[in-house]
């Protein structure tokens, strides 16, 4: 593992806000639902005959339901969500959340690895939308980019902005084809929060840990040309292409980061009351907790409702654990994050 | 005018080395040559027919020659220059200017509108070419995207990087129509900074300032959805739109940037020694001479050489200046940019 940059005492910081956006909240896609879509109404049998057993999914990868705005492989429409409309929808739960009024963000920083358009900055897009009149970046570093956009946010703060709002939308799907495994991975979401400063200097980012491997940039990503032309349209390049060969480094990144934000904040595992990783599948989870030395009960575990929505997962996440009373005020939060970049990093939180 | 965010003293940071890439340097594209491709060979007397004048571009907006990887309206292909490899030359050409070893730079920001991928983040996909081995990520706020970049760069270097490397690379080319007074307006340039970490407390951002207004996102940008899609490519939505409406906006934008900057600095007008304006056509950078109070002798006034090159005109402007002795150690200048987005901003930099 290559150094990487490692953060301290980014400190008068808070959570003031969170919150998440789901297409047709409810009702989500199951993996029969998906079965039925790749082999049809006699999905049981089809599946019987190639030795391929349904119950694979969950059993193995924890992966259960999810939220899709598109059918994966199918031809995508203007009138489907957009990952903009799902950060819109975020961004505004979590501003209710916060109290805080609109007028009084001072930054916006839109994430995503699956915007809705070429070349317009998703930051200025989604904040004229939110009717927020604030500077706004767009900005993206992978499955990772989450615990990059909390350092740069923190970092404003302390240089002047009052109230920072990250917001991110991922539409996987739309980047997914029926005919593989990730098509029961993927889901989409928006999630957002607001960060805010603080008199109380015992509140904010203690450690943080960031990297980046772009040797591994193409094993996983979208290989056509931009903008886009018929060839690649027509060759299907448009779509996520995987190849093998990052699993053992991923594994060593995930496994790495919490020594290295314990060693950089003096902080033990015991005194870390919820784990929050990026949700990719229960073994990845189970692997993180372990790394950390950090009990399952203490572990944010949401990969079965939502499966890997991209960046946005990890705030999923983050507002699972608010809602939910498992992260609440004065305690210490542990996030990590690692996947397609490759980026990878963390963060230890006092809320 | 909304009142944006405003950072103060990100010192004890110096730009240590700046670089430029060009498609076929010293091989430009002319006025006339443009005047062919639109009109044929005989496009003196067909642009006569339409009462258009020749000399149009050069004397109202100061447009010569330009830098092309691509002929606008074309079909996009595999075999030319990306964005990503104009990143990579011009960091190559930064970092061999700066004296630095690839191993001690420690973040990595790429900038762009008009990258050569979806979902890929530009920021490990580039520093993997490099063979730089440290977190990157990939941002954009319309033209004044590299006046964002420095200002988190300047805190990432507070905050522990030893040298920080901005990267940026725009192919305006790629989006651009033949048949609009735009295919005159747009070059192709990647330009790439490093900054440092200096022991001097009298270098650095003296004053930042940084604004967008999503109301106008839409004005200026490629329409079509992404991902790609087949009506979308047949309706030629993948090249730039451009609504009438948001000049009055920039020009006040434009105008109102010095001010704040003096103001938040304490600096005055005969204090700079050079101004940067992000180039756009030579009435723009007039207005930003006459705005900021400084001579147009001190100002860098390059669009003649490269036309609009969208977020990386103003590291060409930079590097231009500095490799032209028009900005020299121990001087302080003044960084102008505004544009698509609508993203604005500036800096007061002291060398």
């Amino acid at each position: 593992m290559v150094p990487g940059l490692t953060l301290k005492n980014l400190l008068n910081i808070e959570i003031t806000g969170s919150g998440t956006a789901f297409p047709e909240r409810g009702r989500w896609v199951m993996n029969n639902d998906i079965h039925q879509m790749i082999f049809g109404d006699n999905w049981a049998e089809k599946m019987a005959a190639k030795n391929l057993r349904p119950d694979y999914y969950e059993t193995e990868l924890g992966l259960k339901k999810r939220y899709w705005t598109h059918t994966p492989g199918s031809t995508i429409s203007h009138n489907e969500l957009t990952s903009a409309d799902l950060m819109i929808e975020a961004a505004d739960n979590a501003i209710k959340d916060s109290g805080i009024s609109k007028y009084e963000i001072d930054f916006v920083i839109a994430v995503t690895i699956t915007s809705p358009k070429y070349s317009t900055s998703m930051g200025p897009f989604v904040a004229g939308k939110l009717g927020i009149n604030a500077p706004a970046i767009e900005m993206k570093s992978g499955c990772a980019s989450n615990i990059f956009s909390i350092t740069f946010a923190a970092q404003l703060l302390q240089n002047g902005a009052r109230n920072v709002l990250i917001t991110c939308g991922e539409t996987t799907t739309k980047i997914l084809k029926m005919n593989s495994t990730m098509a029961y991975a993927g889901g989409d979401a928006g999630s957002a929060i607001v960060l805010s400063r603080t008199d109380a200097n015992d509140k904010g980012i203690v450690a943080g840990y960031l990297n980046t491997n772009g040797f591994y940039s193409s094993y996983m990503g979208v290989n056509g040309l931009m903008p886009p032309n018929q060839i690649d349209l027509d060759n299907e390049n448009y779509y996520l292409s995987y190849v093998e060969g990052t699993e053992e480094f991923l594994q060593q990144a995930w496994a790495s980061t919490p020594e290295i934000l314990y060693k950089a904040s003096g902080i033990k595992p015991d005194e870390i009351d919820c784990l929050i990783p990026h949700q990719v599948h229960k073994k990845r989870t189970m692997a993180a907790a372990k790394a950390a030395c950090i009990p399952i009960e203490k572990t944010i575990n949401i990969i079965g409702e939502i499966a890997n929505c991209g960046s946005s997962t990890i705030l999923v996440a983050l507002d699972n654990a608010r809602k939910n009373n498992k992260l609440t005020n004065n305690q210490t939060a542990l996030l990590i994050a690692g996947g397609g970049g490759i980026s990878w990093g963390g963060l230890i939180i006092k809320t």
